[in-house]
């Protein structure tokens, strides 16, 4: 018996793009999955654009069209990597022609946008799947299993931060994330934390932000010497309150001098504690018990923590940030198959975005403001 | 020539008090000072206590009155290591007395009992000093300078920690720390780490804090199953407002389970980053530039860094805690033969419990409070 | 214009042979080669085993005959996954077909019989690699450039490792590796670190080393009671002369606790140092010159790093152990067209395998042996 | 009840003289000793020089004369800091004076001299200390604790070296240490990481070494151009053989730029494995047992790990370079009181010695070579 083939749309083939791509080539070799991609149509802005990015990504066909490519009958799953402002209207009609929709994040520019898609989702009935690939990593995995089963007592406390260094440069030019609709650092990476965040311990009900716009104007495109001024934040720290009672900080900043992905955290319990950082993506801190041998283990990804194996048989081999998106996949795919929900659907995307426009409003206000 | 000597009066043999004395009994040795200390008296509870103290740490005579200590002709200098509840009224005797007082944080139970210690010191014209010790590390001395000297451009943020794990029992007894007057976690360390924010990066002008008691009721002593409520914090989350406009965000935490002296910053500018962290007290982490070989590079303590030879002549032989009291006494005498301010005097110290207490005021009434 | 193809046969479809899949199947999307590679037949044991690998892997054809794969005309590079005991059977029939063959490491079970298949290579003009894949992280170029361009001052010393863990259980049974055509650690994972050597270094002249049989029995396979003998080496000490006389030592162990892939080294020179561990394999550590803020530099693998670039245009997203493979095969489709060298060829695998053979002759005669 | 008092009288006022009067200071207020010290008398190679050295380090009197110290009735443990070719002269003289002799490492030049005072101290029945602080190490106490309890299960390997960049400089002259009376780096420093794996593990039979002048020439002084060649070692790499069985390798290199104190080992057991380095002297690495949650645990220095509680109630303090002298000096006044050995004493340092000579002669002989 053969095995089903699923058809893939992948709409846009920049890095995101390129990363999809990657995925879908490589899943069939590394997972038992009940379906194999074929990836099947490519769009992009323009005909010359689309081909070549078809050619160079395995696509059997491309278009210019996105429209002809949700609707087209032999793609079964619309792949969204095109900017967030088109995020909206490729997904409602991704959504209307009954495919599963495997979307980039942030989910749209607004929470009211992504409200909107959410609830033509739900009502459809389709698959959705927000790109916050970061959750797939086994090693948060294993974080959220160690909460989930006690290993850490009653938590705590949460600490956690977002930081990267690609809008140091004061010349870095506006881009789509530095207009209004882009939301800044705080939504730009702010949503990864608060998404790792919500993934361990559960929804967050408030909040108390404060933003800082480090540069103050920047060129309207590289290298040009007009510059505007920029309404975006390029640092957030926020006090948040979660549903179980428990307290924390996050920091969100995209011009932390000397950080490329510090995207870390620790969570604190009765019993114990985790902690880690994607700089160091294939490592788990855990501390437990006391005593004279007691202390932060470092725990490196194997085997052990599934679907690592799928990956290498051996531990120390290391996977690499392409590897998540292969596991997202995978679980794409199953889902497609199945029906089921596979992790940071349209419905927890949104609630991302309510928590971060909660800090967008509690930094204007200079107040906490609930979620 | 004969160097003079200054009569040394310590109050308290506890911890803390056999610190002091073993800074007093090392420091001529490590130090070329204007005066060599003569452990003249020690005070304590008793006159039991007082002379196995005096005997085991090297005091000439022992008395049980204080206020004779303080009021001794032969001492020069009144160092209180005494409980936080006694700290104003024998301050303010060696004050009355013309004696250099040198005093353990906090300061006080309260910031109005502070600002009276403050102006006492302050019209009697006496030199004092509060044993903010971590502030002596070389490594920080480096860091100050780093800040100072502009070689991380203009400061962007903050973001700092002091977690503990020595009330992660919930079992540990009720002190002088978990009562009212002790003020908490957030005033027993976070005080040190808005100290230290304080001595990089000056005044912090407003606060907005969330604190939690994750212990609700404590034994009433070691021991006993009659528990009482706890009333103070056993961590606080604090975003800040500096004075120069930089904002960030501190946790003070001391149920973190794990960690035994994480006082941790990371302060970062437009051209470059530094890290800390308390439990690597002889590294510190520097980066600048960009390019290839960019990122932390770590700075190990050293001869470079004064007055770290002092200790010893070479890189690599390491300070220990003990070490910060030697250099802080080093500095204490030199300020009182020269009647020099030498670094966290009463008004430092002053400013850092109205901090902590706006912090208090400001999970109180979960609003941003002003300095 | 169409990208010609090359016709890839692939011998083995084991842990090796998806991990060669898993690569040519993304290599085209990710690098902009002359061509691209069609995987065209997959040989394996039985027809059953080829044909299930050759749909998982997306491989058109399948054979149980290896002989018919290395001969059919649409193959141009055949790809040897196969235990090392066949490889010199393989990679000469390949050789007589005129095939570029790419081959696994190690090259074969002796030095002998890798300097008949060496000499066919050559001979032949056909292009080889052999798959020492962790010299493709680009953080080891990296490290190769520094070291090339003088960064570091004249070498003076080196310092290496490769200790992992996978035979610390005296029940883990006897395999290929094992046996004495196996080699045992020092051929198994020793000749990483050789490898590794000089590639930063150069050659190695000489060698006295010290070798151990940890565990002296292992059942005859896994799970059975009954035990043989083991005559290869758990662990092996090396001291190494290197042709530029510099001298050092290594280590490879495989019975080594705690340690999963401690492929690790320090290479010093008069003006700087460098330190790597493929345990953190996005790092490479860097010092030079002295003064207040030297100390070694943690850099990060990004963009800056060729060819991180091709699998994200961000720094700290991290490579993975199969990316190298992927970086490997990329070189070894750009030498097939253009006719290069391109890394470790059979002439380089023959070198290290010999002086793999100096150290074994060495621990056995407990003298230093020249290579 | 008085304690008794040890008069202490103390050769040589450099760095290890103050260093030793640092420790006779501070002692009796950290620990409960049987006899208190109380520093006698100084002696320098002049009168100026010992009496500024007493003044400053607290001595009652100076001299400028060694041998009127070590006959001094008031005297009864002799302390020597002075260069090593007086080891032998002094601490003879002080065995025959009845005396206990603390003398800092190495022994003696040679091992022939090192036996003539070993068998003096053993015939007149005196104890004797040699300074190997490094072993005073709380984490290194642990680390012993933890090998010979059985926690590693059977130790099969051992990595270490001593690393340092004091002899980078080409331009660094001559001193004691690089005549060959001095004996290298591999006498130098070689000696604290042989007196570690003997600490841990026993004594070494045999040893392969190989040794490097990286610096052909140096200054005969600080600053002249007249240069003269080095014949000792910069660096020495070595095979070793320990009485159990066991093999491994050490490195010396007092040339290792970017290195200020690697004094560091691994040491692998068929059940766990523990790591160190004295660049982070309060930390020892622990791994136990396997599964998903095993890894090198981080144990921190505190007061589970004795005598660390002597200086200090809480974990997270850290102790410093000069906190390992004052718990040498501790032992060595309950020592002298109860008449015991107190680790490593003459006989210890002979073997030492006779180790660091065999691996001279080895490297010279380019053979293997007992001990």
């Amino acid at each position: 018996m053969t095995a089903p083939e699923v058809g893939i749309g992948l709409i846009g083939s920049g890095f995101m793009g390129r990363c999809h791509a990657n995925a879908f080539n490589s899943v069939a070799g590394l997972f038992d999955l009940p379906a194999r991609p074929r990836c099947e149509m490519l769009a992009d802005a323009t005909d010359e654009i689309a081909a070549a990015g078809a050619k160079a990504l395995g696509f059997a066909r491309a278009t210019s069209d996105w429209q002809s490519l949700v609707n087209d009958p032999k793609v079964d799953i619309v792949a969204i990597t095109a900017p967030n402002v088109f995020h909206e209207a490729m997904a409602l009609a991704a959504i209307a022609a009954g495919k599963t929709v495997y979307c980039e994040k942030p989910l749209s520019t607004t929470a009211a946008s992504a409200l909107k898609m959410t609830e033509a989702a739900e009502a459809a009935g389709v698959v959705t799947l927000v790109g916050f690939n970061f959750l797939r990593n086994p090693m948060i995995q294993l974080a959220r299993e160690i909460i989930a089963e006690g290993e850490l007592g009653e938590i705590t406390g949460f600490r956690g931060r977002h930081a990267e260094n690609y809008m140091c440069d004061p010349d870095a030019p506006h881009s789509f994330r530095t207009v209004p609709e882009g939301g800044g650092a705080v939504a730009d990476i702010g949503s990864h934390i608060v998404s790792m965040a919500r993934y361990l311990l559960g929804p967050i009900v408030a909040t108390c932000a404060v933003s800082e716009t480090i540069h103050k104007s920047r060129p309207v495109k590289a290298g040009s010497t007009e510059r505007e001024p920029v309404v975006v934040d390029d640092m957030t720290h926020a006090l948040l309150r979660f549903e179980t009672g428990i307290v924390g900080s996050i920091e969100a900043n995209w011009a932390a001098t000397g950080r490329t992905m510090d995207l870390s955290f620790e969570v604190t319990g009765t019993k114990g504690a985790i902690a880690f950082s994607q700089e160091r993506m294939n490592e788990l801190l855990l501390t437990q018990g006391s005593g004279a041998t007691a202390g932060f283990t470092r725990i490196e990804a194997g085997p052990n923590h599934p679907p690592y194996g799928r990956f290498c048989p051996a531990a120390g081999h290391h996977l690499g940030f392409n590897d998540l998106k292969v596991i997202e996949v995978a679980q794409l795919i199953s889902a497609h198959m199945n029906g089921d929900r596979c992790g940071p659907d349209f419905r927890e995307a949104l609630e991302v975005q309510k928590t971060i426009e909660a800090m967008q409003d509690s930094s204007a206000s200079q107040a906490w403001t609930s979620i």
